[in-house]
Protein backbone atom coordinates (compact mmCIF):
# COMPACT_ATOMS: atom_id res chain seq x y z
CA UNK A 1 0.00 0.00 0.00
CA UNK A 2 1.56 3.43 -0.97
CA UNK A 3 0.29 4.87 2.51
CA UNK A 4 2.42 2.83 4.37
CA UNK A 5 5.29 3.03 1.87
CA UNK A 6 4.54 7.20 2.83
CA UNK A 7 4.45 6.89 6.57
CA UNK A 8 7.44 4.23 6.59
CA UNK A 9 9.35 6.83 4.84
CA UNK A 10 8.29 9.54 7.44
CA UNK A 11 9.26 7.26 9.96
CA UNK A 12 12.80 7.19 8.76
CA UNK A 13 13.43 11.20 7.80
CA UNK A 14 11.79 11.32 11.45
CA UNK A 15 14.75 9.30 12.94
CA UNK A 16 17.40 10.37 10.87
CA UNK A 17 17.36 7.76 8.00
CA UNK A 18 17.65 7.98 4.17
CA UNK A 19 18.25 4.97 2.19
CA UNK A 20 15.09 3.20 0.65
CA UNK A 21 14.90 0.32 -1.83
CA UNK A 22 11.09 -0.92 -2.90
CA UNK A 23 10.69 -4.30 -4.43
CA UNK A 24 8.61 -4.46 -6.93
CA UNK A 25 5.43 -1.97 -6.12
CA UNK A 26 2.08 -3.59 -6.33
CA UNK A 27 0.89 -0.32 -7.60
CA UNK A 28 3.69 0.44 -9.78
CA UNK A 29 6.11 3.86 -8.94
CA UNK A 30 6.01 6.58 -8.62
CA UNK A 31 2.65 6.72 -6.32
CA UNK A 32 0.50 9.61 -5.24
CA UNK A 33 -1.04 8.08 -2.14
CA UNK A 34 3.02 7.37 -0.97
CA UNK A 35 3.81 10.65 -1.52
CA UNK A 36 1.37 12.15 0.02
CA UNK A 37 1.83 10.10 3.05
CA UNK A 38 5.30 10.88 3.42
CA UNK A 39 4.87 14.68 3.77
CA UNK A 40 8.49 16.30 4.15
CA UNK A 41 10.03 12.74 3.71
CA UNK A 42 8.94 13.01 -0.09
CA UNK A 43 13.07 13.24 -0.73
CA UNK A 44 13.36 9.71 -0.04
CA UNK A 45 10.82 8.65 -1.83
CA UNK A 46 12.40 10.37 -4.93
CA UNK A 47 15.74 8.82 -4.50
CA UNK A 48 14.00 5.27 -3.45
CA UNK A 49 15.61 2.16 -5.52
CA UNK A 50 13.58 -0.13 -7.50
CA UNK A 51 14.01 -3.21 -8.01
CA UNK A 52 12.44 -6.38 -9.13
CA UNK A 53 13.52 -8.92 -6.39
CA UNK A 54 14.87 -8.12 -3.19
CA UNK A 55 18.15 -10.08 -4.58
CA UNK A 56 18.82 -6.87 -6.23
CA UNK A 57 17.87 -4.95 -3.67
CA UNK A 58 20.19 -6.26 -1.38
CA UNK A 59 23.21 -7.06 -3.53
CA UNK A 60 25.60 -4.58 -2.34
CA UNK A 61 24.92 -5.43 1.17
CA UNK A 62 26.89 -6.75 3.97
CA UNK A 63 24.73 -7.83 6.42
CA UNK A 64 20.90 -7.98 5.99
CA UNK A 65 18.68 -8.50 8.69
CA UNK A 66 14.65 -9.80 8.24
CA UNK A 67 12.13 -8.26 10.22
CA UNK A 68 9.52 -11.37 10.35
CA UNK A 69 7.59 -13.21 12.87
CA UNK A 70 8.48 -16.80 11.54
CA UNK A 71 11.65 -16.73 12.73
CA UNK A 72 12.00 -20.06 14.40
CA UNK A 73 11.51 -21.82 10.93
CA UNK A 74 14.80 -20.33 9.27
CA UNK A 75 17.95 -21.68 11.25
CA UNK A 76 19.06 -17.74 11.63
CA UNK A 77 20.24 -16.30 14.35
CA UNK A 78 17.28 -13.92 16.22
CA UNK A 79 18.11 -10.22 17.47
CA UNK A 80 15.61 -7.91 18.73
CA UNK A 81 15.15 -4.60 17.38
CA UNK A 82 17.73 -3.19 20.08
CA UNK A 83 20.10 -5.76 19.69
CA UNK A 84 20.31 -5.38 16.06
CA UNK A 85 20.57 -1.81 15.56
CA UNK A 86 23.80 -2.12 18.18
CA UNK A 87 25.25 -4.94 15.46
CA UNK A 88 24.48 -3.16 12.25
CA UNK A 89 25.89 -0.17 14.35
CA UNK A 90 29.36 -1.62 14.49
CA UNK A 91 29.11 -3.18 11.15
CA UNK A 92 28.83 0.31 9.86
CA UNK A 93 31.76 1.69 11.90
CA UNK A 94 33.78 -1.29 10.17
CA UNK A 95 32.54 -0.39 7.09
CA UNK A 96 29.93 -2.52 6.34
CA UNK A 97 26.79 -1.63 4.61
CA UNK A 98 23.68 -3.04 6.07
CA UNK A 99 20.05 -3.32 5.40
CA UNK A 100 16.72 -4.39 7.22
CA UNK A 101 13.95 -5.94 5.06
CA UNK A 102 10.12 -5.59 5.36
CA UNK A 103 7.84 -7.61 3.94
CA UNK A 104 4.21 -6.49 2.30
CA UNK A 105 1.87 -5.74 5.72
CA UNK A 106 -0.34 -8.84 4.86
CA UNK A 107 1.61 -11.16 3.89
CA UNK A 108 5.27 -10.39 5.19
CA UNK A 109 8.90 -11.70 3.81
CA UNK A 110 8.54 -15.14 1.64
CA UNK A 111 10.89 -17.76 2.76
CA UNK A 112 13.24 -17.44 -0.29
CA UNK A 113 13.58 -13.84 0.85
CA UNK A 114 13.92 -14.53 4.49
CA UNK A 115 16.91 -16.89 3.24
CA UNK A 116 18.81 -13.65 1.84
CA UNK A 117 19.40 -12.71 5.55
CA UNK A 118 21.63 -12.86 8.19
CA UNK A 119 19.63 -12.79 10.77
CA UNK A 120 16.34 -12.44 11.82
CA UNK A 121 14.67 -9.26 13.74
CA UNK A 122 12.02 -9.39 15.95
CA UNK A 123 9.80 -6.52 17.96
CA UNK A 124 8.36 -8.26 20.82
CA UNK A 125 4.37 -8.23 20.32
CA UNK A 126 0.93 -9.02 22.01
CA UNK A 127 0.00 -13.08 21.05
CA UNK A 128 -3.45 -11.58 20.85
CA UNK A 129 -2.94 -9.25 18.04
CA UNK A 130 0.74 -9.97 17.06
CA UNK A 131 0.30 -8.25 13.24
CA UNK A 132 2.33 -5.13 13.17
CA UNK A 133 1.35 -1.96 10.61
CA UNK A 134 3.96 -1.84 8.26
CA UNK A 135 5.57 2.12 9.32
CA UNK A 136 4.94 1.44 13.05
CA UNK A 137 7.53 -1.79 12.51
CA UNK A 138 9.74 0.89 10.69
CA UNK A 139 9.29 3.58 13.00
CA UNK A 140 10.22 1.25 16.58
CA UNK A 141 13.44 -0.17 14.14
CA UNK A 142 14.60 3.35 13.26
CA UNK A 143 13.17 4.76 16.62
CA UNK A 144 16.03 2.22 18.22
CA UNK A 145 18.71 3.25 15.50
CA UNK A 146 18.64 6.74 16.66
CA UNK A 147 18.77 5.61 20.37
CA UNK A 148 21.91 3.49 19.63
CA UNK A 149 23.84 6.39 18.42
CA UNK A 150 26.12 7.82 21.76
CA UNK A 151 25.46 10.95 22.28
CA UNK A 152 28.35 12.47 25.34
CA UNK A 153 26.70 13.75 28.07
CA UNK A 154 26.61 17.69 27.83
CA UNK A 155 27.11 18.02 24.54
CA UNK A 156 23.51 18.29 23.00
CA UNK A 157 23.33 19.72 20.10
CA UNK A 158 27.37 19.27 18.78
CA UNK A 159 28.02 17.35 16.13
CA UNK A 160 28.28 13.50 16.53
CA UNK A 161 30.71 11.32 15.21
CA UNK A 162 29.90 9.65 11.79
CA UNK A 163 29.52 6.28 10.85
CA UNK A 164 31.90 5.21 8.50
CA UNK A 165 30.02 3.35 6.64
CA UNK A 166 26.39 2.99 4.87
CA UNK A 167 23.35 1.21 5.27
CA UNK A 168 20.46 1.28 2.40
CA UNK A 169 18.22 1.85 5.87
CA UNK A 170 21.01 3.93 7.50
CA UNK A 171 22.91 7.27 7.09
CA UNK A 172 24.33 9.94 8.42
CA UNK A 173 22.49 11.98 11.09
CA UNK A 174 24.15 15.86 12.28
CA UNK A 175 22.58 17.75 15.37
CA UNK A 176 21.12 15.26 16.74
CA UNK A 177 19.78 15.90 20.51
CA UNK A 178 18.57 13.60 23.11
CA UNK A 179 16.85 13.97 26.30
CA UNK A 180 18.06 13.10 29.49
CA UNK A 181 18.42 9.49 29.88
CA UNK A 182 17.36 9.54 33.46
CA UNK A 183 15.00 11.27 36.22
CA UNK A 184 18.32 13.73 36.80
CA UNK A 185 17.39 17.41 36.72
CA UNK A 186 20.59 18.68 36.24
CA UNK A 187 19.47 19.71 32.68
CA UNK A 188 17.23 22.32 34.76
CA UNK A 189 20.03 24.65 34.78
CA UNK A 190 18.21 25.74 38.21
CA UNK A 191 20.61 26.71 41.35
CA UNK A 192 19.71 24.51 43.86
CA UNK A 193 18.89 26.02 47.14
CA UNK A 194 21.37 25.74 49.77
CA UNK A 195 20.50 24.00 53.30
CA UNK A 196 20.36 27.48 55.04
CA UNK A 197 18.09 29.48 52.31
CA UNK A 198 15.54 25.97 53.24
CA UNK A 199 16.01 26.88 56.58
CA UNK A 200 14.94 30.16 56.11
CA UNK A 201 11.88 29.05 54.55
CA UNK A 202 11.36 26.57 57.12
CA UNK A 203 11.48 28.87 60.08
CA UNK A 204 9.04 31.65 58.41
CA UNK A 205 6.42 28.94 57.49
CA UNK A 206 6.61 27.32 61.08
CA UNK A 207 6.64 31.05 62.61
CA UNK A 208 3.76 31.86 60.43
CA UNK A 209 1.50 28.50 61.29
CA UNK A 210 2.47 28.77 64.92
CA UNK A 211 0.68 32.13 64.64
CA UNK A 212 -2.47 30.99 63.04
CA UNK A 213 -2.50 27.94 65.87
CA UNK A 214 -2.19 25.47 62.71
CA UNK A 215 -1.48 22.59 64.92
CA UNK A 216 -5.01 21.75 66.51
CA UNK A 217 -3.43 18.95 68.86
CA UNK A 218 0.09 20.12 69.82
CA UNK A 219 1.39 16.78 70.19
CA UNK A 220 0.86 16.24 66.59
CA UNK A 221 3.17 18.98 65.92
CA UNK A 222 6.41 17.59 65.92
CA UNK A 223 5.25 14.93 63.34
CA UNK A 224 3.02 17.24 61.42
CA UNK A 225 5.75 19.67 61.04
CA UNK A 226 8.22 16.84 60.03
CA UNK A 227 6.24 15.60 57.41
CA UNK A 228 5.50 19.13 55.57
CA UNK A 229 9.43 19.96 55.76
CA UNK A 230 10.21 16.31 54.57
CA UNK A 231 7.40 17.14 51.53
CA UNK A 232 9.24 20.66 50.54
CA UNK A 233 12.61 18.51 50.37
CA UNK A 234 11.38 16.30 48.07
CA UNK A 235 10.63 19.36 45.77
CA UNK A 236 14.34 20.28 45.35
CA UNK A 237 13.36 23.85 45.72
CA UNK A 238 15.98 25.96 43.70
CA UNK A 239 16.77 29.03 45.41
CA UNK A 240 15.04 31.24 43.52
CA UNK A 241 11.44 28.64 44.19
CA UNK A 242 12.59 29.10 47.82
CA UNK A 243 12.29 32.75 47.82
CA UNK A 244 8.79 32.62 45.77
CA UNK A 245 7.33 29.92 48.73
CA UNK A 246 8.54 32.68 51.24
CA UNK A 247 6.94 35.45 49.28
CA UNK A 248 3.83 33.36 49.23
CA UNK A 249 3.85 32.24 52.73
CA UNK A 250 3.94 36.39 53.58
CA UNK A 251 1.52 36.90 50.84
CA UNK A 252 -0.71 34.63 52.64
CA UNK A 253 -0.09 35.35 56.55
CA UNK A 254 -0.66 39.53 55.95
CA UNK B 1 -7.90 13.16 12.42
CA UNK B 2 -9.46 9.60 12.84
CA UNK B 3 -6.80 7.94 11.01
CA UNK B 4 -4.35 8.65 13.24
CA UNK B 5 -6.49 7.70 16.58
CA UNK B 6 -7.35 3.94 14.80
CA UNK B 7 -3.69 2.99 14.20
CA UNK B 8 -2.64 4.50 17.35
CA UNK B 9 -5.57 2.04 19.30
CA UNK B 10 -3.84 -1.00 16.88
CA UNK B 11 -0.16 -0.09 18.09
CA UNK B 12 -1.68 -0.36 21.59
CA UNK B 13 -3.17 -3.18 20.96
CA UNK B 14 0.17 -5.10 19.10
CA UNK B 15 2.23 -3.96 22.13
CA UNK B 16 -0.54 -5.30 24.64
CA UNK B 17 -1.99 -2.56 25.85
CA UNK B 18 -5.91 -1.21 25.99
CA UNK B 19 -7.03 1.51 27.85
CA UNK B 20 -7.16 4.83 25.41
CA UNK B 21 -9.28 7.72 26.68
CA UNK B 22 -10.01 11.02 23.63
CA UNK B 23 -10.45 14.19 24.56
CA UNK B 24 -12.55 16.46 22.72
CA UNK B 25 -12.65 14.09 19.62
CA UNK B 26 -12.52 16.99 16.57
CA UNK B 27 -14.57 14.74 14.12
CA UNK B 28 -17.23 13.36 16.91
CA UNK B 29 -17.42 10.01 17.88
CA UNK B 30 -17.51 7.19 17.18
CA UNK B 31 -15.45 7.84 14.06
CA UNK B 32 -15.63 5.50 11.28
CA UNK B 33 -12.18 6.49 9.81
CA UNK B 34 -10.47 5.53 13.13
CA UNK B 35 -12.78 2.05 13.16
CA UNK B 36 -11.53 1.23 9.66
CA UNK B 37 -7.78 2.31 10.74
CA UNK B 38 -7.89 0.54 14.19
CA UNK B 39 -8.77 -3.34 12.59
CA UNK B 40 -9.00 -6.01 15.53
CA UNK B 41 -8.05 -3.27 18.04
CA UNK B 42 -11.75 -2.13 18.02
CA UNK B 43 -12.30 -3.19 21.21
CA UNK B 44 -9.88 -0.27 22.42
CA UNK B 45 -11.78 2.30 20.51
CA UNK B 46 -15.02 0.85 21.56
CA UNK B 47 -14.05 0.99 25.83
CA UNK B 48 -12.03 4.33 24.92
CA UNK B 49 -13.64 7.24 27.72
CA UNK B 50 -14.74 10.32 26.08
CA UNK B 51 -13.74 13.12 27.97
CA UNK B 52 -14.37 17.22 27.04
CA UNK B 53 -10.91 17.71 28.72
CA UNK B 54 -7.42 16.68 29.25
CA UNK B 55 -7.84 17.17 33.02
CA UNK B 56 -10.91 14.82 33.46
CA UNK B 57 -8.98 12.32 31.81
CA UNK B 58 -6.20 11.82 34.27
CA UNK B 59 -8.06 12.93 37.25
CA UNK B 60 -8.06 9.30 38.60
CA UNK B 61 -3.72 8.96 37.69
CA UNK B 62 -1.30 9.70 40.27
CA UNK B 63 1.81 9.66 37.18
CA UNK B 64 1.13 11.18 33.75
CA UNK B 65 3.58 11.82 31.29
CA UNK B 66 3.24 14.22 28.11
CA UNK B 67 5.24 13.52 25.06
CA UNK B 68 6.02 17.08 23.39
CA UNK B 69 8.83 18.53 22.37
CA UNK B 70 9.04 22.02 24.42
CA UNK B 71 10.15 20.36 27.48
CA UNK B 72 12.76 22.78 28.01
CA UNK B 73 10.00 25.65 28.75
CA UNK B 74 8.40 23.59 31.32
CA UNK B 75 10.29 23.23 34.56
CA UNK B 76 9.70 19.24 34.32
CA UNK B 77 11.58 16.92 34.68
CA UNK B 78 12.88 15.44 31.00
CA UNK B 79 12.60 11.41 30.45
CA UNK B 80 13.66 9.54 27.45
CA UNK B 81 11.26 6.82 26.12
CA UNK B 82 12.63 3.80 27.89
CA UNK B 83 13.65 5.67 31.38
CA UNK B 84 9.76 7.04 31.29
CA UNK B 85 8.14 3.32 30.55
CA UNK B 86 10.76 2.11 33.63
CA UNK B 87 9.29 4.56 36.22
CA UNK B 88 5.55 3.90 34.64
CA UNK B 89 6.50 -0.08 35.33
CA UNK B 90 7.86 0.55 39.07
CA UNK B 91 5.13 3.36 39.90
CA UNK B 92 2.49 0.79 38.28
CA UNK B 93 3.59 -1.98 40.57
CA UNK B 94 3.28 0.12 43.53
CA UNK B 95 -0.09 0.66 42.86
CA UNK B 96 -0.47 3.67 40.83
CA UNK B 97 -2.24 4.57 37.98
CA UNK B 98 -0.49 6.14 35.14
CA UNK B 99 -1.25 7.27 31.49
CA UNK B 100 0.75 9.41 28.70
CA UNK B 101 -0.28 12.34 27.04
CA UNK B 102 -0.58 12.89 23.16
CA UNK B 103 -1.26 16.01 21.19
CA UNK B 104 -3.42 16.60 18.23
CA UNK B 105 -0.50 15.40 15.59
CA UNK B 106 -0.31 19.07 14.37
CA UNK B 107 -0.36 21.68 17.08
CA UNK B 108 0.88 19.25 20.30
CA UNK B 109 -0.45 19.42 23.74
CA UNK B 110 -1.36 23.12 25.11
CA UNK B 111 1.07 24.33 27.78
CA UNK B 112 -1.98 23.88 30.43
CA UNK B 113 -1.88 20.15 29.53
CA UNK B 114 1.37 19.75 29.86
CA UNK B 115 1.02 21.27 33.26
CA UNK B 116 -1.40 18.53 34.06
CA UNK B 117 2.03 16.14 33.66
CA UNK B 118 4.34 15.40 36.15
CA UNK B 119 7.34 14.94 33.86
CA UNK B 120 7.74 15.06 29.99
CA UNK B 121 8.88 12.12 28.10
CA UNK B 122 10.06 13.07 24.41
CA UNK B 123 11.91 10.78 22.02
CA UNK B 124 14.68 11.68 19.79
CA UNK B 125 14.56 12.74 16.89
CA UNK B 126 16.23 14.45 13.45
CA UNK B 127 16.21 17.90 13.85
CA UNK B 128 15.52 17.91 9.89
CA UNK B 129 12.32 16.61 10.45
CA UNK B 130 10.81 16.49 14.07
CA UNK B 131 7.25 15.96 13.95
CA UNK B 132 6.33 12.52 14.38
CA UNK B 133 2.82 10.84 12.77
CA UNK B 134 0.44 10.20 16.45
CA UNK B 135 0.83 6.53 15.78
CA UNK B 136 4.58 6.27 15.49
CA UNK B 137 4.87 8.17 18.79
CA UNK B 138 2.29 5.73 20.41
CA UNK B 139 4.29 2.82 18.44
CA UNK B 140 7.34 3.97 20.03
CA UNK B 141 6.20 4.26 23.47
CA UNK B 142 3.89 1.17 23.94
CA UNK B 143 7.14 -0.96 22.33
CA UNK B 144 8.99 -0.05 24.90
CA UNK B 145 6.69 -0.86 27.67
CA UNK B 146 6.43 -4.33 25.88
CA UNK B 147 9.98 -4.13 26.02
CA UNK B 148 10.07 -3.42 29.42
CA UNK B 149 8.46 -6.41 30.57
CA UNK B 150 11.33 -9.01 31.40
CA UNK B 151 10.62 -12.80 29.89
CA UNK B 152 13.20 -15.18 29.87
CA UNK B 153 14.89 -16.40 27.06
CA UNK B 154 13.16 -19.46 25.79
CA UNK B 155 9.99 -18.67 27.59
CA UNK B 156 8.24 -16.96 24.25
CA UNK B 157 4.71 -17.37 24.51
CA UNK B 158 4.52 -18.70 28.20
CA UNK B 159 2.40 -17.42 30.92
CA UNK B 160 3.51 -14.26 32.42
CA UNK B 161 2.58 -13.38 35.97
CA UNK B 162 0.71 -10.39 36.79
CA UNK B 163 1.01 -6.93 37.43
CA UNK B 164 -1.18 -5.45 40.36
CA UNK B 165 -1.51 -2.18 38.78
CA UNK B 166 -3.30 -0.05 36.34
CA UNK B 167 -2.85 3.12 33.85
CA UNK B 168 -4.89 4.80 31.59
CA UNK B 169 -2.41 3.50 28.92
CA UNK B 170 -1.68 0.34 30.05
CA UNK B 171 -3.95 -2.26 31.15
CA UNK B 172 -5.51 -5.13 31.61
CA UNK B 173 -2.67 -7.03 30.13
CA UNK B 174 -2.74 -10.61 31.45
CA UNK B 175 -0.24 -12.40 32.26
CA UNK B 176 2.23 -9.42 32.82
CA UNK B 177 5.29 -9.61 34.64
CA UNK B 178 6.83 -5.57 35.34
CA UNK B 179 10.67 -4.74 35.37
CA UNK B 180 13.11 -4.43 37.80
CA UNK B 181 13.35 -0.37 38.14
CA UNK B 182 16.33 0.94 39.91
CA UNK B 183 14.09 4.16 40.98
CA UNK B 184 14.06 3.57 45.09
CA UNK B 185 10.09 3.44 45.63
CA UNK B 186 10.51 3.77 49.60
CA UNK B 187 8.65 6.92 49.50
CA UNK B 188 5.97 6.07 47.23
CA UNK B 189 5.00 3.20 49.53
CA UNK B 190 2.51 6.12 50.54
CA UNK B 191 -0.67 6.56 48.96
CA UNK B 192 0.30 9.21 46.03
CA UNK B 193 -2.35 11.84 45.23
CA UNK B 194 -4.25 11.29 42.62
CA UNK B 195 -4.58 14.59 39.48
CA UNK B 196 -7.80 15.72 40.78
CA UNK B 197 -6.62 15.90 44.27
CA UNK B 198 -3.83 17.99 43.41
CA UNK B 199 -5.86 20.19 41.06
CA UNK B 200 -7.93 20.57 44.07
CA UNK B 201 -4.30 22.29 45.90
CA UNK B 202 -3.74 24.08 42.78
CA UNK B 203 -7.34 25.79 41.88
CA UNK B 204 -7.17 26.35 46.38
CA UNK B 205 -3.64 28.10 46.50
CA UNK B 206 -3.94 30.15 42.72
CA UNK B 207 -7.22 31.71 44.13
CA UNK B 208 -5.72 32.33 47.84
CA UNK B 209 -2.94 34.18 45.87
CA UNK B 210 -5.07 35.47 43.92
CA UNK B 211 -7.12 37.22 47.08
CA UNK B 212 -4.09 38.83 48.28
CA UNK B 213 -2.61 40.45 44.58
CA UNK B 214 0.44 38.16 44.87
CA UNK B 215 1.41 38.60 41.23
CA UNK B 216 2.64 42.46 41.52
CA UNK B 217 2.87 42.20 37.63
CA UNK B 218 0.66 40.54 36.04
CA UNK B 219 1.97 39.54 33.14
CA UNK B 220 4.37 37.15 34.96
CA UNK B 221 1.66 35.33 36.69
CA UNK B 222 1.63 32.71 34.00
CA UNK B 223 5.07 31.86 34.35
CA UNK B 224 5.47 32.17 38.23
CA UNK B 225 2.11 30.34 38.72
CA UNK B 226 3.60 27.44 36.31
CA UNK B 227 7.03 27.21 38.52
CA UNK B 228 5.26 26.70 41.53
CA UNK B 229 2.92 24.23 40.58
CA UNK B 230 6.26 21.76 39.51
CA UNK B 231 7.97 22.82 42.60
CA UNK B 232 4.56 20.84 43.75
CA UNK B 233 4.64 18.31 41.24
CA UNK B 234 8.05 17.68 42.21
CA UNK B 235 7.32 16.59 45.91
CA UNK B 236 5.14 14.06 44.76
CA UNK B 237 2.82 14.44 47.66
CA UNK B 238 0.44 11.86 48.54
CA UNK B 239 -3.15 12.31 49.06
CA UNK B 240 -2.58 13.24 53.07
CA UNK B 241 0.15 15.65 52.32
CA UNK B 242 -2.15 17.35 50.08
CA UNK B 243 -4.74 17.83 52.39
CA UNK B 244 -1.96 18.87 54.80
CA UNK B 245 -1.40 21.97 52.54
CA UNK B 246 -4.66 22.69 51.83
CA UNK B 247 -5.26 23.09 55.79
CA UNK B 248 -1.69 25.22 55.57
CA UNK B 249 -3.28 27.69 52.88
CA UNK B 250 -6.43 27.58 54.43
CA UNK B 251 -5.06 28.65 57.98
CA UNK B 252 -2.63 30.79 56.21
CA UNK B 253 -5.02 32.94 54.18
CA UNK B 254 -7.99 32.81 57.32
Amino acid sequence: MGENVGASARAMANFGLSDMAIVNPRDGWPNVKAADTAGKALPILDRAVITQTVSEAVAECQFVLATTARERAMQLPVLDARAAVREMAARIRSGQRCAVLYGAERTGLENEEIMLANAVVTIPVSPDYPSLNLSHAVSVLCYEWMMAQPLPMGEVGEQRETGEGKSSLVSNIPHLKFADANFDLSHRERFTATRAELEGLFTQLESALDGVNFWNVPEKKALMWRNIRASLLRADLSAQEVATWRGIVRALSK
